[in-house]
């Protein structure tokens, strides 16, 4: 996945960028709070076909009370996923990849659940953002679609979250995501399952209240077709078709008859209709009064459905970033465009960063992720400067903190918060402490070189620094410097020498002969 | 100062929008690290024309410590600052306009001198950020210069800052403010006033680090004079012109002659120059190390140095502010361009805030300012959308607390925040307990406009409000809605309960009848 870097960085080694060849196996993950699928796909020209699909309704985000997942829904989650662990063997581990979404972003303790699974699977979890699961949402939907330039709303009814998008071709314009899900609407206004007009009406009200927020930005005027994905729209669509209710999608007349034959039911478990599978039951009825909210709210009349969704998403996401197309490099170019960072010295310490890190990598194992995400942050490392000179670097990390990212995750974007904070003046331990410990040092190292780069950003600026030796080992890296250079740069010998105290209360040896 | 209210809000009762005559008399008070600053001045058509000037060199700034103001120098100041009211008595309190600088800006205790200041000088006295700083300056230098097309760097070399300023015109390009000043280097590098060789290396050699930083936008590429505003500048001009050492401004040799003699000198006090004063003879020598690392960083071979200042661009600011042409207006424009808020919506809501303020502010007792932050908050309320969805008003009050905002006070900037920071949802008294109390009811009686507004706006934009009826009394606002009216709109009925019982928390008391 980290061709990019070796695009970028002419200095590193790079014998054999390997493209994606046609017939390649690619793998992706989405464990979601209501279900969790697997795909395995083959590539064909651009295009994925279909080779293994999996789906269990693991139920994670029922597991979730205020932001802690329970050991039982953890040890079913983990369960699940040690099923999928046996088909994944045919497929090489860096063209899996596996995606968590609102049960995970919710809870605190979610790292309880992806260590043991990136262990099961062999690969990370990445945990994205609501914008982000909208934007791969809508990639799965829009590869189903005809390629006609007509403008779409995208609705994926999921467990925990609602996702909007409205879009044209394989282009999403824009992305939404709801805290409203057919499990948590479920589970908070139908307790213990009981079926009522009382509970129907409360969710339905929440629902309302939830979409109006986007009323103005998502209504009819601003689309031509309403496309829903996920089960839930799916399988409302099953029932109102199988009951001759409509045809070839879903109407706002299919959807009242729809309610007022659930309100004929006292309980969930009770629920008897034509094309509703059974572990459907215990969510249909929330996920009809979300969508007969969002039909109401945003004036939809009619919903084709399709059957691309997140995992679908994963996968062109994937073939993307295997074939130097990575939208995350598009998306830090763009924050870099909106932000108006001084081009200049960003180039100055990018191309640095990939000298020290092609020099480095070797004795601190670090992989082309490591790199790219080093590449990016020096990128980036200026944008908060647009903000304030004042603490610039605290506001870069509160952008790459909190902008909606599209293509990371929500680690990726906290390290690369944690990077860009940490670019120069002192250096707290508290900025690394809350993460996993093999994090920590990884990015000690990584540190290490982006602010070593920013220290020298201006003298390079001016006159170019003259050839350095690096040598690194473990929690050590010395430059060779020429002799006499230090002497004739009495700034650059302070701010080394102020580095060095820096790096030692971290344990790390930032040594100059 | 309101007067962008009136002219805003047509809704607002305004009989006569008072123009700024000529011959009004205007006063600008700047609260300096090393000296304070009284200038009086009368307008002429557009311009200013001094009538009354004072200066005392209080040295507030050598009374800080660890971010701590002395009692000493409070006293100092406020004494300093009872002498300067005398003065003002002749000059209507709104013409007024009292600006602090670096020393305030530190000191963590600020309010311990602000309070009591206000009460003497029957204003307010606004802290205001370097870049601010650094915009006022230039507006300042600029009048006293021809008005040619050439591209100019202004420096002021200030107790505890520097500001450094590209402009052409009246137009500032790039400001940037330096943490470094000829008070707290005097201090923190001559300790006792002991004047040596080391000493001064260390003075000069701290200032190459801090221009270093600025050195790529700043350097002598970018402009085509550089002319020094300043106390310490306009001293070394004189100097070095008594000395003959050069003419017309400051050259790199006179600046080395200078440095020379200033170092057959052992300690501060037995300083001797012609064309020094007294008072300045502590905080020359840290002066012209700042000012000789300056030109070497920068590349400055001569600079002229003009007679305006901060303080004349106070008045020029405050003749702006009373003829309908506030630069705090442009930002908040600037702002909602650069985020790119949706327009609609914000109109929507600026104009409801209007309504309400106009029905309100004689019970509450706001005044036309108070108004002002009102509906420039409206404006920008939704500004944090453009980082993320979520979170969004968290997003406004960080930009709207640290981006550089041109003419705001810190003080403005922080009430921006709070008002937009609490436009919805939950409302925790701690965004307001760090304010002073009679602030804290105004941000209450604020925030309960905004958030009506905020709360009004996605049924107004459907499809309008019907006449309310708006009743004020302390702590109380009273709707009367037209009967039967929420009944059928029960999505804005169940906002306003939970509007009622979130303002109740807060012992206000919304009231629908």
């Amino acid at each position: 996945m980290g061709l990019l870097l070796r695009q970028r960085a002419l200095t590193l080694a790079d014998p054999n960028p390997d493209q994606l060849p046609d017939g390649s196996l690619l793998a992706a993950i989405d464990i979601g709070s209501n279900s969790f699928h697997l795909i395995i796909a083959k590539t064909e020209h651009g295009e994925m076909r279909t080779q293994e699909v999996l789906a269990e309704k693991v139920q994670l985000g029922a597991g979730l009370e205020d932001h802690h997942l329970s050991q039982e829904a953890i040890d079913r989650g983990l369960a699940c996923l040690a099923r999928f662990a046996q088909l994944l063997s045919s497929v090489e581990p860096l063209r899996i990849r596996a995606v968590g979404t609102n049960a995970l972003r919710q809870a605190h303790n979610r790292l309880d659940f992806t260590l043991p699974a990136a262990e099961i699977l062999g690969t990370k979890i990445d945990v994205i953002y609501g914008r982000e699961e909208a934007r791969l949402v809508y990639l799965g939907v829009a590869h189903t679609l005809a390629d006609d330039a007509q403008s779409r709303l995208v609705v994926d009814i999921g467990g925990g979250s609602t996702e909007f998008i409205i879009g044209e071709r394989f282009e999403p314009k824009r992305l939404e995501s709801l805290q409203m899900g057919c499990v948590s609407f479920g589970r908070d206004c139908f307790a213990d399952g009981v079926i009522s007009k009382e509970n129907y009406r409360r969710a339905y009200d929440r629902a309302r209240v939830e979409v109006a927020h986007i009323h103005y930005r998502y209504n009819a005027k601003h689309w031509e077709e309403a496309v829903g994905s996920s089960g839930t729209l799916n399988a409302i669509n099953t029932i109102v078709t199988h009951n001759g209710w409509s045809e070839g999608g879903i109407t706002r007349k299919a959807l009242e008859k729809l309610e007022k034959k659930l309100l004929t039911f006292n309980h969930f478990d009770d629920i008897d209709l034509d094309g509703l599978s059974e572990n459907r039951r215990n969510v249909i009825v929330a996920g009809v009064a979300i969508t007969s909210a969002l039909f109401d709210i945003l004036g939809v009349e009619h919903m084709r459905t399709s059957p691309g969704a997140l995992r679908e998403g994963v996968i062109y996401d994937l073939m993307g970033r295997l074939s130097h197309e990575d939208v995350r490099e598009r998306t830090v170019n763009a924050l870099v465009q909106r932000y108006g960072t001084d081009q200049e010295t960003a180039d100055i310490v990018e191309r640095r960063c990939g000298m020290l890190f092609s020099a480095c990598r070797g004795a601190w194992k670090l992989s082309d992720e490591d790199g790219d995400l080093l590449l990016w942050g020096a990128r980036c490392h200026e944008i908060g400067m647009a903000i304030s000179h004042k603490h610039a670097n605290r506001h870069t990390a509160y952008l790459l903190r909190n902008a909606d990212l599209p293509g990371f995750s929500q680690e990726e974007q906290e390290s690369l918060a944690i990077l860009t904070q940490g670019q120069r003046g002192k250096l707290p331990a508290s900025l690394l402490e809350d993460l996993p410990k093999q994090q920590r040092r990884k990015m000690l190292y990584l540190l290490a070189i982006l602010r070593l780069a920013v220290c020298l950003k201006h003298v390079e600026f001016l006159e170019g620094l003259p050839a350095f030796g690096i040598t690194a080992d473990k929690f050590t890296l010395s430059l060779g410097i020429p002799e006499g250079w230090l002497e004739n740069h009495p700034l650059t010998a302070v701010e080394l020498e102020q580095e060095q105290s820096t790096m030692a209360k971290l344990d790390f040896t930032l040594t100059l002969n």
